[in-house]
């Protein structure tokens, strides 16, 4: 259904079809900024989804950002800014008077007042706090104590909890009635007098009791309560592993102080799988909208740690100078055995990293895996072996040098395959980060292996010294 | 609440901190298999959410997962085999008769049956469906007819749906009494006599509504019904963006045809990212449990790929093999080069690859994020053209091999940051998949200029021809 207004804007949809904002919508929003138009904002802009508006900000220029923010007013939906980079959300709030954001974020649900919150600096959230009234400035408090990435930081406050003494109807009758409820709920939490968890009710298993019945007849225990200190990913590959909607987040006590839902969850999933990625890739918590100096701030260390690495592994190089003096070919040659033990390690090491992420790799496989990867790193070493054998003795018309690299060449691809799955499975036993510096290590391993199985072999076969 | 048995498991938990299945539980279940002793296993395995027996299967040998299977029986829930690996689903089907299959089957939601069914051949499959009820089987052929990785394979295809006529009294009492509901469901459907697709109501909605009120008086519209068709990382989105729970599915028709939940959605999103992790990686669709073979295979061709690119590096340095003659130090040095080149390149690549896949880069910012590149290329360059200059003119006591390093460093760092952007946004534009092949192109980028740059500098600045 597509409803078209006089300016040719879809109601529809405010994507192309590869997913970005149309340029047709943004040229039109843009002028309307630049000309303080607030009747086309009204009209297009108010009545975006909070993640439309925040992918509209994301694709304006930073000035109009703010002057859109300006001519919103109250009217600028605050939720939008948890669906944008922190970047760009730091710039719009710290261009926002302090009683804009309190007011804005008194409309908020919890857990999305808190994901602008935990930002601010102390002064700023102090003065924004104490505007708010007192209930929700208290819950607000208590939600920014926990640990940041805990289940407490990203569990929203508002929830149904009844006592178990209740029929169905009385609860029906108070969700219709209440107020202060959640915009939207899937499951009704069962307390006791001190608002201990005593189970929960999903809302199809409430609509199809009896009315007469009582809430403790019906309710099921909460098999999973969620600790508030949890870190958000454990609590994810719960919400994963019992495929949940939401959850009681309690406190030590086992007292009900939120719920985590999905939606949150999803998000938390999303950024656990980008940070892998980026770890894997050797780049930290950067995101698109960083500045110049930051970014290179961030990719620096990484890139120091490389030089140490690659500098280690010259220095091997450096012991066989003379060899490489008598026999040039050795220099032209080295680098494939390197390059080739680099990219078995790479994947070995990937398909670890993951594996431990995901929990498929644990002590009962570990032997099997380690062995597999052996296995294949041998083979794969034989089969490269023969094949660059060949393309040496080719080159460089020399058939003993062919059968060294070949040598080299399975040294390194069973180097390979073991620093690729015993360094990321060291690294978890530690308890540190695999996807961080398994690939550093790794390729060390292989640089360092690959030069000095080539070199030292053919040193001693060809009685380079 | 921990609660423990005489065997000494607790039934609370079946996993130990490290989340992998408590040993003495496997032992436990492993001893029991052995003895073929149905009173241990109905006791302790039964009652296994269907996860749990995942993970179960998963951790026992392979003899064992066949022999538990069948000690189950017809208390084997098949909603287990959807949580564990290909390989090993394959492994327990394969030994299954095909009428415990369909008995099994039946048993299920349409979604989970789709799962188990897609994988299997043809014969087995129609077999297999043949024993079903009329209605099942129609509804299971129909999703299975759907393009793979399409939300039509992974909808469920029970759900609610009442006409718009309807009070919500009416609507609670179907819920009530109907047959042939889903387990589970947080929406209703509304749908015309011809099953097309009107509206959805929130089950809080229904529950917060007045009884006489009209079901067409409190829907709202579905404003992004997910044609089944749609390819399942597309219909993910949709879910991410919209933070939805569940979303009506629809055929070319607009009608009604299933429902997508947000558990299978944060499945594909899983999916999904650990396809982009293994393709940077340069490892195909493979699984932990996958044989040696079938894992040789899958890496060979990468490796091919790579090989041929490092001989492509490789033939640029034997270009220069009577400098490298005259001046050892060169081959001491040029790995060092090449490989900051290739480090700097996977970091903004893998910035790219990511940006690409969550939608965050397109033509808006594009062309600012390539000049952010090359000005942080270029910056970390100039760092580390000073930092390795003088590393290496402490090493071979020569100021000016010094200069040489430093120029090299600095074009191999810019052209690594033009690499890293620009292929993989070149491959996005004409529709490849940017994660597959990314990482050869750019090293074969860095490794190439970085020989180029150092050793045709040195060449002319020495004058070593």
């Amino acid at each position: 259904m597509t409803m078209t207004d006089e300016d040719g804007i879809s109601d529809a949809d405010i994507y192309d079809e590869h997913g970005a904002v149309r340029s047709d919508f943004l040229t039109e929003i843009s002028d309307a900024i630049d000309r303080s138009d607030r009747s086309v904002i009204e009209r297009h802009v108010v009545r975006l989804h909070e993640s439309e508006l925040g992918d509209l900000l994301e694709a304006l220029p930073p000035p109009e950002r703010l002057t859109l923010v300006r001519l919103l007013g109250d009217e600028f939906d605050m939720t939008a800014l948890t669906q944008v980079d922190e970047a760009i959300r730091m710039e719009i709030v710290d261009q926002m008077p302090n009683d804009q954001i309190a007011a804005g974020i008194g409309e908020l649900d919890s857990d999305d007042a808190v994901y602008i919150l935990e930002d601010l600096d102390q002064e700023d959230r102090d003065e924004i706090l104490s505007q708010l009234p007192f209930t929700e400035r208290v819950r607000l408090r208590r939600a920014l104590e926990y640990p940041e990435q805990s289940a407490g930081r990203r569990m929203q406050t508002e929830f149904i909890a009844v006592p178990p003494f209740w029929t169905v109807g009385q609860t029906i009758d108070y969700m219709r009635e209440g107020e202060q409820l959640p915009e939207t709920f899937t499951q009704v939490f069962v307390i006791d007098p001190s608002f201990k968890l005593l189970g929960s009710i999903d809302l199809d298993r409430i609509l199809r009791a009896q009315l007469e019945a009582k809430v403790e007849s019906i309710m099921r225990e909460t098999s999973h309560p969620i600790p508030a200190e949890m870190d958000q990913e454990e609590a994810a590959q719960i919400f994963e592993q019992y495929d949940l909607l939401s959850a009681a987040v309690v406190d030590e006590n086992q007292r009900l102080v939120g719920v985590l839902t999905i939606d949150d969850v999803v998000d938390v999933i999303q950024e656990e799988a980008d940070e892998d990625i980026k770890h894997l890739g050797g780049v930290g918590d950067e995101e698109l909208s960083d500045n110049v100096i930051s970014t290179v701030r961030s990719r620096f260390v990484w890139l120091a740690v490389n030089l140490m690495t690659a500098i280690l592994a010259s220095s091997i190089i450096d012991v066989f100078d003379g060899a490489i003096e008598k026999m040039v070919a050795l220099a032209v040659l080295m680098p494939i055995v390197a390059s080739m033990g680099g990219n078995a390690g790479t994947q070995t090491m990937t398909v670890t990293v993951r594996a431990l992420a995901t929990g498929d790799l644990d002590i009962y496989n570990a032997f099997r895996v380690v062995r597999r990867e052996a296995s294949v790193g041998l083979f794969n070493g034989i089969l490269f072996a023969v094949i660059m054998g060949a393309i040496a003795v080719l080159w460089f018309h020399d058939f003993q040098l062919g059968i060294v690299i070949g040598v080299a060449m399975i040294i390194n691809l069973v180097a390979a395959a073991l620093g690729g799955i015993l360094l990321p499975l060291l690294l978890h036993r530690f308890g540190a980060d695999p996807a961080i510096a398994s690939s550093a290590f790794v390729t060390t391993v292989t640089d360092c292996t690959g030069y000095l199985a080539f070199l030292g072999l053919a040193t001693w076969w060809f009685a380079l010294r």
